[in-house]
């Protein structure tokens, strides 16, 4: 029961609400869209990930038979159902935005149409999987944007939240424009370059600082950069002037601690007097898309951010809202009235405009119209199975490049007003809506 | 390469360290220590979990033909690298504090004595790993204790980040006294009470609500827990006195929007004047410790708490202080000195003292030392092989329960002053850690 895999990993009442539907004979076709209701405050867009990684989860979904037994012995099932489970597949038809596709609030990520069953299975894991890509590479993309070209990589894996997330902030900091990871295991499945430096272990294993420098500058002379701030930063930087006047090459120095910014500073100008001007300066430690923006306004002579922590938990907003919602059942559009979590329901598309190149407003409309714009929503599966290629994260990061820089600038400003980018509601969904409160409960 | 098993999950210095490590023969033992330097805000203890997942990852860590491929081909390394990497089993020494224990800051959390580069190679995924689960035991834990013996349940998987911590989520919330979990998977593999009640999309569809209401009260007629804010609260509650009235039994209603605390007294009255005193009331929806405090202080007649996002993400604080440094190398005790960032060096231990049942104060010494109160780590693996055997979540939940009984009412509280329980350090470790200091380097 792996799981990443298991149809297990699921809410218990998606069993005994299919349980329900399986008794009372309920396997009409339902939609199902995954959208998100509201931005956290202050950010002006965010960028839809993880379906990829729904796809492939879908194509394979079955119960196991320690999986079954389980739901044999659970006590929360009648005798059968288990039966009924072992032949469950994912059937249907999917539409989704790409991986990397810059959305807004109520916009559909994601549509799922298959028997009812199947749709409400699928729901917490589907949402478990978008709603950590989409929030990682989200929060990355702002990071990328504050750091205006400058050199980012990823350093979160050990306080990322587990290996899936570790492995999700790897691929989402990749696609949304950082230069590479430290995380391996991203290096070998995504295709993502991997980068490293040294820990303060390396130099604590040895009994002088300048032994460590000497021997990993030996071990790793294609890649010399060296941390140091183990016992004294200042000092550090003089011993890195030493070696370098001992013919070892160096090509870049991290600073962990302190002040970064006035660190940076003095560093600099330890390591030009030594003739280092080609020396790199990487700073990490707790840092986030607003440290690194400060540090950039303050001029601070940084030439590339390890980001970690901050990053891979999303630490200022670690959760993005996001809705699973029933739009249609039966032929029959449906909407809950909830307070404040109101949707709008049908089956639903997004048609982007463009004008010069620049994203001009968005027109959320019943899937079968078609007002002006292009599409965003486009068929991922049918009959569950895949009907577009799996893209390779190269192709995903390019999409999010060209997304980021035809985003207008209010959207893309590390504080952007509320609701900036303007999205429209098209009049036939309006009315959809309106027929659909009509309606008595 | 399942990343919750790879040696591959880790952070590319290591295994260029690593490297070097090997290139010049240092292969002594080495002593790391994993631990908290301090507290988030507000916060009177936390609780460490996750070490038997460590345990159980080091028994079977071993490099895969296909991640020594990624090795000999991603270029950062010599030839012969992989070749050595195959050998690599962890044949070190653990000592750890069992999962929930609870612990205050600078106290080691585990203390791995290995061959320098196995000790190296492990530390992401142990931080990794005891990060999240100690995380997520921490923040459960005040939950619980704000909840005063109410019932609460985990309803988090969904926007857990991933596959991994939500079922870290399920497992910790277990064990910090929660009554159960929504996630079927993590009752399949540790054994903890499932729960669950319908979701909105049940009720959407149908035509009508009270058709939802006797349909699910039909198929699961031995736990009928009623969601009832679709479209109208009042109404909802209405007809579930209408439903009970027709005979269907009815043992709860849940409440997941709005006012949870104005709209569970207009439910509870609407139920008592139907006659349904018995029946309970669950709410959900955006909750936390802090709010469950303030539903329980204005009184609210709320009978069960569904937790989730923001207790799985851990939201006000996804992330807590955490480091994994080489104590002891060669024989001698090691600290950096990075600003901000300094540790009791040497091997240590935790003893902690007891006055009339209540935890009066603990001691953190040097590991052979034998100052008063129970030595809080505990051998858990020689020679690579695990020596303590695995625990249930049962009784781990109970450790954690006893531990929170014991802990002085103002650790306890939700706003904890700083560093509230006395932590001494023994005269023979702060000697250790002064001639340390006096090393040159």
């Amino acid at each position: 029961m792996d799981p990443a895999r298991s149809p297990l990993l699921t809410d218990l009442y998606q069993l005994t609400m299919i349980d329900s539907y399986l008794q009372r004979g309920m396997r009409g076709p339902a939609s199902f869209e995954l959208f998100s209701r509201k931005l956290p405050p202050g950010r002006g867009f965010y960028i839809a990930s993880g379906i990829e990684a729904v796809v492939d989860w879908l194509t394979t979904m079955r119960f196991s038979e320690a999986e079954l037994a389980w739901i044999r012995e659970c006590g929360h099932f009648r005798a059968g159902f288990a039966e009924e489970l072992a032949q469950l597949r994912f059937t249907g038809h999917v539409e989704a935005v790409p991986d990397g596709t810059i959305l807004f609030p109520q916009e559909p990520i994601l549509r799922v149409t298959a028997p009812l069953p199947e749709a409400q299975l699928i729901e917490s894991r589907v949402m478990n999987l978008v709603h950590l890509h989409s929030l990682l590479t989200s929060k990355a993309a702002r990071a990328v944007l504050a750091a205006d070209g400058r050199r980012l990589v990823d350093f979160g894996m050990r306080r990322a939240h587990g290996a899936e997330a570790a492995m999700a902030a790897a691929r989402s900091t990749w696609i949304a424009g950082y230069a590479g990871t430290a995380t391996c295991l991203a290096g070998a499945l995504y295709e993502i370059p991997t980068v490293g430096t040294m820990a303060h272990s390396y130099v604590l294993a040895f009994d002088r600082e300048i032994d460590a420098f000497r021997a990993f500058a030996t071990a790793h002379p294609e890649n010399v950069v060296l941390l140091i701030d183990t016992y004294d930063t200042a000092e550090g930087a003089g011993k890195v002037v030493e070696l370098a006047h001992e013919g070892y090459p160096v090509h870049g120095v991290r600073i962990d601690s302190g002040d970064l910014g006035a660190e940076a500073r003095r560093v600099r100008r330890i390591l030009d007097e030594g003739g280092l001007g080609q020396v790199r300066i990487l700073v990490s430690g707790d840092l986030d898309e607003y440290a690194v923006a400060r540090l950039r306004a303050d001029g601070a002579p940084v030439d590339g951010f390890g980001l970690g922590t901050r990053m891979d938990t999303a630490a200022d907003q670690p959760h993005l809202d996001m809705a699973y919602k029933l739009q249609e059942y039966g032929g029959v559009a449906r909407r809950k009235r909830s307070v404040g979590k109101v949707h709008w329901p049908g089956r639903k598309q997004v048609r982007r405009r463009f004008i010069d190149g620049m994203a001009a407003g968005d027109t959320l409309c019943l899937a079968d119209e078609e007002p002006a714009g292009d599409p965003l929503l486009t068929e991922m599966m049918d009959g569950g199975r895949r009907t577009r290629a799996a893209e390779s994260t190269a192709v995903i990061r390019e999409r999010v490049a060209a997304g980021l820089a035809t985003l207008p600038k209010a959207c893309r400003a590390l504080e952007a007003e509320p609701d900036i980018y303007p999205v429209e509601v098209s009049s036939r969904l309006r009315d959809c809506a309106a027929a659909t409160d009509r309606q008595r409960h």
